[in-house]
């Protein structure tokens, strides 16, 4: 390892250096933000409530955040990161010894792209998710049940407004920047056009301006596999007793989204597992991994919340209610850092294209990458390399 | 329209003029098989069994066909059709005045590219069908029930293995061509290596050497939705009361991977229908037509017809038992047809550029289409040229 002292600068995050950046971030002890603690703030109360975009009011919601890093006294040093659809505020760190990494470990930490030393960091769980923030799985204080299939409609827009409210909260005056992948860069996006003012940077990877008819088709069937399960009950499941099978599905459906023919078949091809076990199910090595994709998700999140938090994705149209799509993002005053993946299928190119092309200040950065969407996800070296310089500009 | 005396060639078969070529179609008097009469034969009886690839035999089997244009003294100027998924052995005319036409009607007819003035052409339901051809919904003699899930795995092989006996009861010497897109177009390749004395020339579109994991990963997700549903009850269900939700899902997700990002973008964008009836469904055009699809359907095909069929397509590969794959493709004698859609996201042209690659004898036409896997059932000006100079040639 080349980098042993604390507080030296990454001169390494070059593409190809994958291996050496997680054997480091691995080591645990730098570049790492160490252990965190999960917090939690109420942002509405009903005497002061969340005021949706349907009009509808919500009359508490709670926020379940993590921060890494200080916030200076200008209050301008913050970076908002925003995850994407199955996603948490567990960003960075470790909640203890035993705990996973933060979904975006590699990239947040002390002399790391994000640098804790420099910014700091925040990152919720977004309004209507399953990870502490409230949602579906709420109580909802009127009923004395949780919320379920009654938790209101929200939108992206929504998630920002809360966002906002922790902003406040936290005495964030603006961000540097505002950052995400897929459902976090449509986070990003409306952050621009909402609040101007608080946002002079953005980060939107692997998104675009408006949900395709391709990428709600997809949601549209991973929903109808929920509700297609007996389990499901109209959404009046006993937490306990989820619609695994409908949930399980809905991910494998997702999951093949995510990915790209080539990723797949270069990871399987026509692999096949030793014995056929179950005679319902197929023999080869991607259906265990579709089949074992959907257990995972099924143990760690909620089936009313995917559906809530999709229908919020297929609702993303930045010039909805604003205006004409190219004059609506001739609009953005933030600078803007777009990243795309040519493998990407599900929010292909074309999308990132075109953001590029209508926002006013905005460099294109391409994650090369087989992985498809899931390139945001394990591109670090050239996820790294872009948000360093874009960051590093920002402070300027 | 140009063409009006009946006997003249086309000579207006060129992109482009895909309306006109519909509107003489839809004309229903020159280039029109007229009225067809469905077929059937038996094949294989309990003295005479189909023995398949696994060993396993079955006593009876029956198959549905239908022949356009006559079989000269020669017997060989012959053309196999090959139908895909969902489709039958209805592939030109129609079967009375009410009948939609034939599934490939605009390419087979007198003066068509699959010339009936030229060509005795056959096209059969599949082994393992619903139209006809002994499947899962035939009388399994045995029991007294229809085969259900009991009826035996087949694969690709196995269907040319039917298509072989049917080719000696109608007298065909051998096959001026065998052509066929998607699972026809297996069949088409399985043809050239199992009767290379058979076939002088074979057309596969839309198709590869082998399933690839993507392609399995989506079969696998469509038939683990039919089996979610209730209704499925390990497909004994009666024929009357199939598990339609779960079918209807599985044709969804399929759908989208037989078109592609463009097209649903260019179709339905982010249309909606005017009300929200059913609040568990999306608003959107895109979620009316996949449920729209699914429903047709469920109206004409058999649940366990499906997962057989796309069972054996993710069997499907040439190289299987014969060696390696580039070498196993240098074997074929056959002069090959390969056509590619650019749009294709379900079986990429990295795929059709192989085996143009590994076959000795291969010309490659790509179908320029923005309409993704369903192309081939889409696009004819083009595939009636390439197909007619192909077929001119072999007539040669």
């Amino acid at each position: 390892m080349s980098r042993t002292k604390p507080g030296r600068r990454l001169v390494h995050e070059t593409w190809g250096d994958h291996a050496a950046l997680l054997a480091r971030h691995e080591g645990g002890r730098d570049g790492s933000v160490g252990l965190v603690t999960p917090q939690v703030i109420d942002v509405a109360t009903p005497n002061d409530p969340l005021v949706l975009e349907s009009g509808e009011r919500v009359p508490h919601v709670a926020v379940a955040f993590e921060t890494y890093g200080e916030l200076d006294a200008s209050g301008r040093n913050a970076v908002l990161v925003c995850h994407a659809l199955t996603g948490s505020a567990h960003a960075a760190g470790r909640h203890d010894a035993h705990d996973v990494p933060g979904w975006w470990d590699p990239l947040i930490g002390p002399g790391k792209a994000i640098d804790t030393r420099r910014s700091f960091v925040v990152c919720s769980n977004v309004l209507g998710g399953c990870y502490g923030t409230t949602g579906p799985t709420s109580l909802d204080a009127q009923s004395g049940h949780p919320y379920g299939p009654d938790f209101p409609r929200f939108t992206i827009r929504d998630m920002v407004t809360v966002q906002r409210r922790l902003q406040d909260a936290l005495g964030v005056r603006s961000w540097r920047a505002v950052i995400g992948g897929s459902m976090g860069g449509m986070q990003a996006l409306e952050w621009a056009l909402m609040h101007p003012d608080a946002v002079k940077g953005i980060v939107a990877i692997a998104i675009g301006a408006r949900h395709s008819a391709w990428a709600i088709g997809l949601n549209e069937v991973a929903r109808r596999a929920i509700m297609a399960d007996p389990a499901w009950q109209g959404g009046r499941y006993p937490l306990e007793r989820q619609p695994e099978d409908g949930l399980g599905l809905a991910r494998a459906i997702a999951m093949l989204s995510y990915r790209s023919y080539d990723s797949l078949e270069a990871k399987f091809g026509r692999e096949r597992r030793p014995a056929d076990a179950d005679a319902l199910s197929s023999s080869f090595e991607i259906a265990s991994y579709l089949s074992y994709q959907g257990v995972k998700l099924v143990r760690r999140f909620d089936a009313n919340t995917y559906i809530g938090l999709t229908r919020a994705m297929d609702e993303h149209d930045i010039a909805a209610g604003r205006g004409r799509l190219d004059e609506v993002l001739g609009r953005v005053r933030a600078t803007a850092l777009v990243m795309g993946i040519p493998s990407d299928v599900l929010y292909p190119e074309v999308e990132q294209r075109r953001l590029v092309e209508a926002l006013p200040s905005a460099r294109y950065e391409r994650l090369v990458s087989p992985h498809g969407h899931d390139g945001f996800l394990i591109e670090y070296p050239q996820l790294a390399a872009h948000l360093r310089r874009f960051l590093t500009d920002l402070e300027g």
